[in-house]
């Protein structure tokens, strides 16, 4: 009963030189004997699985099998299951979140994927849609700008392998704070986590988040907030929200998601002479 | 370690003649001495705590406590989380499901009350915006209709005491499938329940969800979904959904969430002579 690591990335994240993300993960996959399952259903374009395939070679992993599911009845297919049961890791590819959860959500792929990341020590990682999807509480899709408003972000459910917090990915890029600020207005007991492009939250089973990769991660904690307004807001009106603690953690930095306690990169730690 | 009940009710229960269900409630929380806890913060009105508190004195109740919880720092006041701990049920009123999920989500006292109803036997019972809450995937609001678009529901986090379901309320009464159709659409993991006025979903620790009242309880089973067109609709377009299963269930009749198999009130069992 060991829980396995749940990885969201910010999306366009490196793939060729430097792919410091990938490379982390298929090492957590077993490297080279690691097996490791592509899912490139987000995407609308045809070679994505392959693509991934390809860089997962180059980087070490000769075990991965690409499921080009387009179809939910895919889903049900005992060579896909039984590639799932003897995984070490799954990565979700970018595109639609909408597609992956459409697609996938509630099938008995899933619920083994779900079942064996909580239990049996499966990893989980996706970049940009891939990342949304992790959440229980899904950005669908939302507007841009920094803060909040009625009617700004739509939720859906997601595959819930991190309860507890709400995804968002290309985050500084495209200037998402305010859609994540507008979901945690609706209701502040979650953690938003915006993530930037090419870095990722690697989550721990010991509930430990470590930031990896060039960007940032802006960790959102409602649970200090002493008001907001979301029911009240009249459509697109501006959001009320009050005591909202963030964070802006870079490569190295850790948030205990037991404690709700940020600690920055041990490397940048100011030490006092004794 | 036990599950105490959860018992959403959609609205307009019978309140004074033939209070079945909210008498019932009472039963189950221990009659005379049992322990009930109102919160009234989804409603507007003053007196909304006041007259619930008399309905379930005349029904027998003499230890009731009302919370008449308008801000979050409330909820962290010792005298309130000493109430919920000792208390055997609670039961949230109608009104407003935001104000219920942005005052109370997140807090201590909503913590205590989640955790006692999942390991201690509390009781949580909701109408109208009080049983919206209890699901994990909140309906916040949405618009009338009786087939799916998109942009017709807006989803929230809710409080999580029924995490496979979405819960919709005043169900017949204001014409609610197409929008409990679009949530499901985003998603099809989950199981929608429609609950007509004066009508419960009786969930037991057992899983097994039995109808009370005088209406119908319109289970929405999505889990065998073969395609949804939710993430390709534009906006307020029509959604394509297919192989939901649907099942109204009236007085008596169950629904069993671990196999997801409805069956009928026994009473109305069309029994064979041998």
């Amino acid at each position: 009963m060991t829980r396995g690591y749940v990885i969201p990335i910010g999306g366009a994240e490196e793939k060729v030189r430097d792919a410091k993300i990938l490379e982390r993960f298929v090492r957590l996959c077993g490297g080279r004997e690691g097996r490791i399952v592509v899912i490139p259903t987000a995407s609308r374009l045809e070679d994505t699985g392959q693509r991934y395939e390809e860089i997962f070679n180059k980087l070490g992993a000769r075990n991965v099998t690409v499921m080009n599911i387009t179809e939910r009845s895919e889903c049900s297919d005992p060579a896909y299951l039984e590639a799932m049961q003897q995984a070490n890791g799954v990565f979700m590819t970018g595109g639609n979140q909408l597609r992956l959860s459409t697609t996938l959500g509630g099938t008995p792929l899933t619920e083994l994927m779900r079942e064996r990341n909580f239990n049996d020590g499966l990893h989980v990682a996706g970049t940009s849609a891939g990342a949304s999807i992790l959440s229980e509480h899904m950005i669908a899709y939302g507007d841009e700008g920094p803060t909040p408003s009625s009617h700004k972000v739509t939720l859906a459910p997601g595959m819930g392998l991190m309860p507890w917090a709400i995804v968002d990915q290309h985050f500084r890029q495209r200037d998402r704070l305010g859609r994540l600020l507008s979901a945690l207005a609706y209701n502040p007991r979650l953690v938003g986590l915006g993530l930037d492009e090419d870095t990722a939250a690697v989550y721990g089973p010991d509930g430990i988040l470590r930031v990896a990769g060039s960007g940032s991660i802006t960790v959102v904690d409602a649970s200090e907030v002493e008001f907001t307004s979301m029911d009240s807001a009249s459509r697109y009106d501006p959001v009320t929200v009050i005591g909202v603690r963030l964070h802006c953690l870079t490569e190295d930095a850790t948030y205990d998601t037991n404690t709700r306690i940020a600690r920055p990169p041990s490397k940048l730690l100011k030490s006092i002479s004794s």
